[in-house]
């Protein structure tokens, strides 16, 4: 990661709080940030605004998660508001326990507190063991327990498992999630840098825009990708907002923009679409090493170039 | 629409209430629903289940909005659940008013109550008016005017137009709305019957997955519809939940399971996909004509067939 | 191969003679052909119309050669003769040998007698051996060395290495032709009949044309194959002959019009095109068995048709 | 036309001969080569090597003709020679008189001599009207009339109508040809040269080969054009020549090299084919002016290059 600020001053990083959440998890991943100032924010908006107003160096932000999809306000707000990048990206494995106020049995429990995503990624083990439960929707996981204790309606609340070392709740269940492989995909964020050197093992990601009243036109922008050998791990479709069934595309591509196989089907993309948001060019979380036919080298394409440049220049042609 | 219960019986519809829903309002499009039963539910599941179940004929629920995209839950459970099928849509204009209870004034509000959707779809102009509120999430629109009488915190409430005629609130402020264009788009859902006949401005649903682990798939997938001249008026991704970036895709075709181009593209699909649901094949709420190429008619599918057999047989030999 | 006649009548076989050439060479490997009637005819059409008017009950025709490429006088007469079909294909090897009369010394060879297409695939050879020399061309390969004795002004013949066998003429070089795997392709043609079992080894020929004024209509047409998992062998364009740029397509795809995946491809092929003629299913000649993702498999096709039968019937309703 | 040589000196242009041909009526239509030095060469080999060894400046061959389709030696010659280019289009309408030595009368017609391609033309006429003929091939549609003289065995020829002017022949019939538009398009072919300016409509010509042993090439070519919005007036396969089934593709394109989307088209066709050659681009015999799609102008693809060049510096990122 290059980093945005000056290695001597500290660095200021924003993220979904407060101490507990998977958010705070994935920050800890970031190497840079150990040592640096954390600052919790309340809502990805108000993340990407530290980021924007300069408040924040970098902000941490949930984009995936395997079972809600993408997060709909994070794709969102990554494309409306200009300036801003992901330079990095991070797995968090997700699981959930219930939680209660000291002395509560589970058989007691009937109100629960949780984070409608967190609630539908338990929705089978608590319609299983308390069938008739009732939601109170929460607006973070750690706010879903933190909220027992100012007089909350709930009896018990869905937090991540390392609530217990910031509160002082029951620890009434484990492992609710219905999905034990549940991963949440986090991007570090920050304002617009010259793009970094690839690694071998990048991920490029965009929202475009299609064409409008044009049958066919996903399928031509597919193609963009696959004439330059260009796979996508991504594609995601978003409400455009203004009618409906008009739709943008969130897409991450296998490889870096200083890919040459990548940065040309970005041009394809480009004269293609009438909008198109650079999201980042950034190394991968898995480390995948990405791998592609020979014709979609950077010395095929540079070797294109040089013969299209010859025969334009009559330099190939006989001496006379 | 084929009924789905004798006419002489009373049949029951559910949706989506308390009375002043937007889920009411489209209810209230469709004819044959007028003067039978109609059961208030409390989310898209209970619906659903009323109707597998057989405690109603057919069921509301908004499946797509403007602003918010593709509802997931509901695309999630016509994912899941078998045995259900969509005979019709309708569309409804969306707006909203602020309410309080009587005698707030509008500069005392401070803490909001609002569903999800419907506060993301006011954000701008609560931002502009309101800079300092605060959000309480509620679980239909209407119960977020109606709880401001059970306790709530909140001061006032997003709700829709017509709640005025069913609770005694205070209207503050109208067309809270960001974009006066809005619309949701409902179906309505019934267990799964014969299809009906197509009417020339038909839409046929599926929910598509993707085979795994191969390049260029959904490239693939959308040639099936292509190369039959069968446009799509919606592609949506959600994720199957059961790993990091595996989707189904929730598709909506131009024309009816009965025209021989969709018929002839769900074949090529079906032999593509692991897994395709269908979902039904219903009249267009836009009333929009399905125009396609000749090469597309019903005719020209029937003349292949007889071309096709005539040369397998030797039919069209020469005699001797 | 399914015989044409009654296997007790003596049948006749039409090829381009006399006795000595490769198509009779090709005729010689068509066990059913051994002790019939062989009818030796003058050009290919002459040996269609042997077959069109009953004289014949196949004809054996020259249809690929490995220099050359389509010979384009059957292939214009398969687009434009109805009522007949290929029911097999064979291949020969070909090379060439200098022949004289009896006394000729090669170093006084100037003025040589070849069939054009033998003669460009001798075209190195004899531009390096007898740099002087000029051509005279000739209706058919055996033609070459019989006219030598005909009055002919050309001092030498290229012709079949078995020509020796045929007349008295002196061999002055074996091996003329510049490349050493040259092969022809022939096909036995009879009159429409009932199409053979597939063999799992089979190869399909269609003649089809483009529609007209159409961006991107060759394309298409190569999707209706590629989408069903259909390979094509050869494909080659001849001009329709009414204006200039007008060409239809002279296609082999692998496999049997009776597999299902390359019915459904004809189908689409014949929807799409104005003008499509099938040659015929048959036994390849190299004996490759056709190979095919399960997704193309003729079960798939059948269950692809039963859960769409299911689906319209509304059988896969759940009872109630 | 750049001109190959000094204004100042005297130009030679090769063409098949001698006086009459329709080669020569195409070279009459080039107002550079008035008054210059025509030189009557026997076959396209002979044209091609006095442009390669520069004894001529330019040559004119046919490369494609409404009935026969592209003539197949000019296609390969191209192939195979490097160092010539295409520089220019024409067009000549063909047709065909019978001739014959003074005193014949067509009655009395029974050996004709023709050029194989000229008799392929006639075909129709000459079994209407003289059934019983027989045919002896010639070297050229002049050589047919003019070895009447000559101790051939031919009672009359097929020639183009000027022969009269350059031969004491008796005319016995006209307008042989069966297609009453037929037309021969020409080349004018010099060494390579710097690549003269667009014209605004303009052809640009290349030879393909596609990658071996990969299903599905020939549409992966094809999309190289489409998804840069190139169309394509001519596509044909010619037999590479080194084994059965191996191909390569004749292509004319609309543009020119120095259009943006054709270059890029020939990028991607470079990068993806084992051997491309650039034949030309020259301007259209036809003038037809070549239109395509905003999306497809030069501006765009500067646009979208400067879009890039911003992105990978971070020229675009927020000051700070």
């Amino acid at each position: 990661m290059s980093a945005p600020a000056a290695p001597t001053t500290t660095r200021t990083y924003s993220y979904l709080g407060p101490a507990g959440t998977f958010t705070e998890a994935a920050l800890a991943q970031v190497p840079e940030a150990v040592g640096q100032n954390w600052r919790s924010v309340n809502n990805v908006g108000e993340a990407l605004d530290d980021v924007v107003s300069g408040r924040s160096d970098a902000a941490m932000i949930a984009i995936e998660n395997s079972v809600e999809g993408g997060v709909s306000v994070a794709q969102d707000a990554l494309a409306n508001i200009p300036g801003i990048q992901i330079i990095g990206e991070y797995l968090v494995s997700v699981n959930f326990v219930l939680v209660a106020r000291p002395g509560t049995r589970i058989e007691d429990v009937r109100v629960i507190n949780a984070h409608p995503v967190a609630y539908a990624q338990c929705h089978l083990w608590l319609d299983a063991t308390l069938p008739n439960h009732e939601h109170i929707p929460a607006s973070s996981n750690v706010a879903a327990a933190s909220t027992l204790f100012e007089g909350s309606l709930a009896d018990a609340a869905v937090a991540p498992p390392n609530i217990t070392k910031h509160y002082d709740v029951e620890l009434l269940a484990e492992n609710l999630g219905d999905n034990p492989n549940a991963v949440t995909r986090f991007v570090l964020v920050s304002r617009t840098v010259v793009v970094s050197e690839p690694t071998g093992s990048d991920k490029t990601s965009l929202i475009v825009e299609l064409p409008e009243d044009e049958a066919g036109s996903l399928l031509s922008l597919l193609e963009q990708f696959s004439t330059r050998g260009v796979n996508l791990s991504l594609i995601q479709s978003r409400p455009i907002g203004d009618a409906l069934g008009r739709y943008r595309f969130v897409i991450d591509a296998d490889g870096h923009i200083r890919d040459e196989r990548v940065a040309d089907a970005l041009l394809g993309v480009k004269r293609f679409s009438p909008s198109v948001i650079f999201l980042g060019s950034y190394p991968r979380a898995d480390k995948a090493v990405i791998t592609h036919k020979t014709r979609y080298s950077n010395e095929v394409f540079a070797d294109a170039r040089d013969w299209l440049r010859g025969i334009v220049s009559g330099e190939t042609a006989s001496s006379d």
